[in-house]
């Protein structure tokens, strides 16, 4: 892909720090969440969940709860008359409402649509489910042994070897060269296996949603998602309508990381919304979140690195096995790709398993399923070079995947971040600073591949000559400041006049997910492309107006302006008077870019932390935190600063603390904040953000996705610092006080 | 212009009868009004209008309202910082919110938000506010005379001839040739003095908004209009905002007849947003909706037609007066424009007089100001038919305007549809039915110009194949069923397949209100060459999917056809095989279409109507309707025909019942529907529609605008009919009893 300007660019609003044009709505309660709509006639929906982790549903009587005065809709699973042909969209469908079986705890069976939340919830409590209880498995390593209960027959992909328990549905790989051959090389091979726990994304808001759907197909739909488009498409997808007849707009969200990309209720809420014939407001509880949306994968890991004694690493191999719940959807492929893509090896491969239990579907959370990719990677990097008494970031560097690198997933690498990261962590005074006693240093790296994906932004040029900007990616990030400041950079105009809005399905065409860390760079290129495609047209209207050619007109600092030629023969035409006549010389003036976005730079960081273990307690405490990350281009640094410190905070979270915690009956027993305890700010040191920017060759401003990487990192860097203040390798997560406290008395 | 292909066109959709696609929303009350949407936090607002007519605010004392528990703003003028520039939206200012004096029975002169609407009502009443009532006039005649109470020194224009009252603010001036030399070539010239009386659109919605402003100057605005980018760019103007940070979205709309084309009290609803801090809502009640919106201008008007014993008419003459309100904004122009423009004359002449009273700002209504252009222009045409004993559709059709004919207001008129009403009125069963005693039948013709405008529509191809179409004009007369219709004939495909939404001021470019007859015409037009823009990608990508060049593509039936010597090579790709495909041809698929259409065609009607005049009460009853208009294409001739039929049912309320009634304390006496009486059902006999159409060589489909023409004739062909049953020639509006029964008396 040819570069940019970028590289010369002397850039006036991009890198500036201006305030969130968000932040007033947010801190005064006007901005508008997934709950905070209501419709005149609108009914409160409820969902009935199963308490039993794997169960025949028998039979459901409903007649009671339709009896209840107020009740307008009990639907269950016989109402979604559609079969979807697309096993995506059925496998949705069974999970949004279960079929004949329950498959896990909180698993939706019926729901109901009423005239206020107390009679939807006497409603609830009136339906009557005839369960015949079935053995149910939970554990990954558990679910994979022969003679396990079988979750689900007939998913298993061919791709699986012979011999495995129906419950591994898929098998991924990746890899070049011969491992066992380049352990040979190596002066010494540690082989050590991890596990870790399924973790919950702990967004603030809980999902909610109104929806109407007409007996014409035509329905609307307010809902806190990533995605409203994927949204429209999957409900559509789920429930035999025509995309275009179901109108999705996103509400303001508060929090995603990923458990906001799938489709878990909205469905049903339609559904109500056309047997009751009323707006139908759906919205769960923390409990409901927890039990009935999707946490991270567990997983089980063995790793095998050969290292020589200068630190080359000869060989490098690992299995992921990676627990996927009820409706397993492809996460062990990215651990398999990820785990080692920091690394220029020689030998190296990865596989990955996807198995199914009985749990909620595992969902994305933050660059999925690369944390529990890198994190026993880099453990066992750690450790051998504490055995081989080597600097840990020298070591990396002596390995580390550069530009012209065959990645061990395949690709070669463009320009990249990597070794920038690490000689950033070296020069930094956090590497040198001294310890105290039962205090570790740990460092890790990760890698995030990023993504583009399809993208529709139009940009208007109003009567006044503002602007305004259409995307169709919830802002999670700060994704409205960043598409203005680009938009703004580009135009040549102060940022104040430019607003960015995030338009509903029916305004704009197709976009993908906010994930994928993929807004700032697609959205962001598509923006700069609508915003040169408005230039053009302003620039004919100057020349229409001048009566030139257009081609002899540039346009720099918010105006067109004679050239060539025609150099200084008329006075800038600005956008406002460019504005001002738009109507007399053909029309309003807007750009407009459509685009399956390709290019996005692969994103690389290291994280260095320093944590004390308490010989008493087993208690970890985070004392220092420095992440260096590659952004490419900081458009807005406050913005990338936040989604450094935040993936290294949800981290910490994942290392130390959070679980899921399972009954012997298959039960959730943590469902709540109260007993899964993500990290408050008390639990937190400051977390200092270091930027890197390596401009990404495939953006014109040469910005890369900075969301996921973050959350890479930390569960090894954590380790390696816990495992070197405690004297003894950590190798289950969380790092629990219970855990240290075992792992400290078994040495 | 270059006709298009839609004279040999063989449509598939346009032209048929669907169902509405708004149908099930409104009839089931899911469609959300002006008032039917809340926030959080949000506060009632409500404004304290003056009872007098005219009076200096000597001061407003606001502190007991302020000290009310739950008020948390109270405003006046004062806080209105900003005082724009310009002229017209300084008029708007001081309408919405009065400076030093209130100039109207019903004038805005503080604003309250509560937290309640008791609270909100209790805080009106807690203003005290220091008036000295000074003199006033509200009747047009009145306030022309020399004397006569001034309301706003120094805003005569230029063109008003010395010696007329200040109230007179402009004088617009039309015609060509001499009509003194016409007069002398006439075997009967007639001349005669009219009026009508002001009177209200009687939509059934009042108005209502929701609006937040932030201190950043970021707004949002959920408003009833027929205009919501004129909202935006009005209150940006008014408050000193840019119109890019304020975001309007027009709800549905019940009713707007032109009163919904203004702006009455949005910016008093942002002002008090931004200074509560929090999202106000404001809704007019009835009461306010007649004394604070406008209702169409009342008139004076005198007409001098000369016409030979054969029908010639050799000269015509007529001088309008239109009472505007307190903030004249140009509507005179309009009558003088129009009056005449129906016939080819060799000698007209018309002037038109604006003239300010102490009564709210006129507004838009069907047709400004070509109804009572027309009424005594055809009026004196009857009389003159009656007295030289001519056929009344002889006479018009021996003076209708043809292609060809240099119209009386300037530009020479395109193919036009004139004669085809005539000759069509001529050949109903109607024209000759058998009439009883009391009973009269009237003719008559009117004209309207159309307008296009600015006018943005995006069309997106979904990737399931069906398409979104967004365009910005509230629908009011079916503009989402009649822009579906053309984006599926256009595309080929089902009609189901698209769903036309109404897109948010930030989510498309700058729309002109649904005004004019503009919107089928120009976002028909818009949706036209939007969709032909989608389909030129669409060629591409099934052309890059063959490896063949686009311009060996054809597009039918729905789908991309190898054409030319590849005819027949490869199947046919279907618009859903190329949506399913478009991520890896290039990325989503959406055309896109800006522009400030030209080319709306004039349209005229001819009206048929028998009425029974009661000569004991002077009661009179329509017994027969028939409506003869050109619609040029009648896309959805459903809607036509009700375009049709409503602005006959309004002309039978402003002919027969419907008037402004002001005291002499210039206070309006009936202001609500009890008292100002609208037709009801029973009122009205069954209106016939019968549609001609005569292409308009500036669409692609050959469509005219066809709302406002239906309201021109009916004044004057009931008037005509009413005249011919009594034996009297009435000359002022509304015929009530009262009028009528004084009128048979002086007999």
């Amino acid at each position: 892909m040819p570069k940019d300007e970028y590289q010369s660019r002397d850039f006036k609003v991009v890198g500036t720090r201006p305030i969130r044009p968000d932040g007033i709505d947010k801190v005064t309660g006007k901005a508008r969440y997934g709950a905070d709509i209501t419709a005149p006639g609108m009914l409160w929906g409820a969902i009935l969940r199963s308490p039993h982790a794997h169960a025949r549903i028998r039979g459901i009587d409903t007649s009671k709860a339709r009896a209840i005065k107020g009740v307008k809709a009990v639907i269950t699973r016989d109402d979604f008359t559609y079969q979807p042909e697309d096993s995506d969209m059925a496998d949705i469908l069974d999970n949004c409402m279960a079929g004949e079986t329950a498959r896990y705890d909180g698993h939706a069976v019926a729901a109901v649509a009423a005239t206020s939340k107390s009679i939807a919830r006497a409603a609830l409590a009136a339906i009557e489910v005839d369960y015949e209880v079935l053995p149910h498995v939970t554990d990954v390593d558990e679910a994979m042994k022969p003679g396990a209960p079988v979750i689900e027959s007939g998913r298993q992909q061919e791709n699986v070897p012979k011999g495995y328990s129906e419950n591994v549905t898929g098998r991924s790989q990746y890899g070049h060269g011969d491992p066992e051959e380049g352990f040979k090389q190596a002066d010494l091979v540690i082989k050590r296996s991890f596990k870790t726990a399924a973790t919950h994304q702990g967004y603030i808001e809980p999902h909610a949603c109104l929806a109407t759907l007409g007996s014409d197909g035509q329905g609307d739909l307010w809902v806190c998602t990533q995605g409203h488009y994927m949204v429209r498409n999957v409900c559509a997808g789920v429930l035999g309508l025509d995309a275009g007849q179901l109108r999705v707009t996103a509400s303001e969200i508060g929090g995603g990381f990923g458990g906001k990309t799938h489709v878990w209720m909205e469905p049903t809420a339609l559904m109500l919304a056309r047997k009751s014939g009323k707006p139908v407001k759906l919205m769960m509880s923390r409990d409901e979140v927890f039990r009935a949306t999707g946490p991270t994968a567990s997983s089980s890991v063995d790793v095998k690195i050969g290292m020589t004694k200068d630190g080359k690493i000869t060989g490098a191999a690992a299995t992921y096995r990676l627990q996927a719940g009820a409706y397993p959807g492809g996460i062990a492929f990215l651990s398999a790709m990820c785990g080692f893509a920091p690394y220029d090896l020689e030998n190296v491969r990865t596989e990955g398993f996807e198995v199914m239990t009985n749990r909620p579907k595992a969902a994305a959370y933050r660059a999925p399923g690369a944390p529990m990719g890198a994190y026993p990677v880099e453990s066992v990097i750690d450790e051998l070079c504490q055995k081989l008494d080597l600097d840990p970031l020298d070591a990396r560097l002596k390995n580390a995947a550069r530009e012209g690198t065959k990645s061990s997933y395949g690709p070669t690498y463009p320009a990249i971040g990597l070794e920038a990261t690490l000689k950033a962590a070296q020069s930094h005074p956090h590497w040198t600073a001294p310890l105290g006693p039962n205090q570790g240093r740990g460092v890790a790296c990760g890698f995030w591949f990023n993504f583009g994906g399809d993208t529709c932004v139009s940009l208007m040029v109003n009567p006044d000559g503002t602007v305004s900007l259409s995307e169709g990616n919830p802002d999670i990030g700060g994704s409205r400041a960043s598409m203005s400041m680009m938009a703004a950079e580009e135009l040549g105009v102060p940022l104040d006049q430019v607003r960015t809005i995030i338009a509903d399905t029916a305004s704009l065409g197709q976009n993908e997910v906010t994930d994928g860390s993929r807004v700032t760079f697609a959205v962001g290129l598509a923006t700069i492309k609508a915003a040169r495609h408005a230039v053009e047209i302003m620039k004919e209207r100057a020349a229409m107006t001048w009566g030139i050619d257009p081609e002899a007109v540039d346009w720099r600092d918010g105006a067109a302006h004679p050239a060539g030629p025609n150099a200084g023969k008329f006075p800038p035409m600005t956008i406002k008077e460019i504005a001002a006549i738009a109507s007399n010389t053909g029309g309003p003036i807007a750009g407009h870019h459509e685009v399956n976005a390709e290019g996005a730079g692969v994103s690389f960081a290291t994280h260095m932390v320093d944590t004390e273990v308490d010989p008493e307690t087993g208690a970890v405490k985070v004392l220092r935190y420095t992440v260096f990350q590659d952004a490419g281009k900081a458009v807005h640094p406050d913005y990338v600063e936040g989604q450094f410190q935040g993936g290294a905070a949800q981290g910490i979270g994942w290392a130390i603390n959070e679980e899921y915690i399972y009954g012997d009956d298959g039960r959730l027993q943590n469902a709540g904040f109260l007993d899964y305890r993500i990290p408050v700010a008390s639990d937190l040191p400051m977390i200092e953000p270091v930027i890197l920017e390596i401009p990404n060759p495939g953006h014109p401003y040469g910005v890369r996705g900075v969301g996921e990487t973050s959350i890479v990192p930390p569960l090894a860097a954590i380790a390696n610092s816990v495992s070197r203040a405690a004297g003894v390798r950590l190798t289950s997560l969380p790092m629990s006080p219970p855990k240290v406290l075992a792992a400290l008395k078994a040495e």
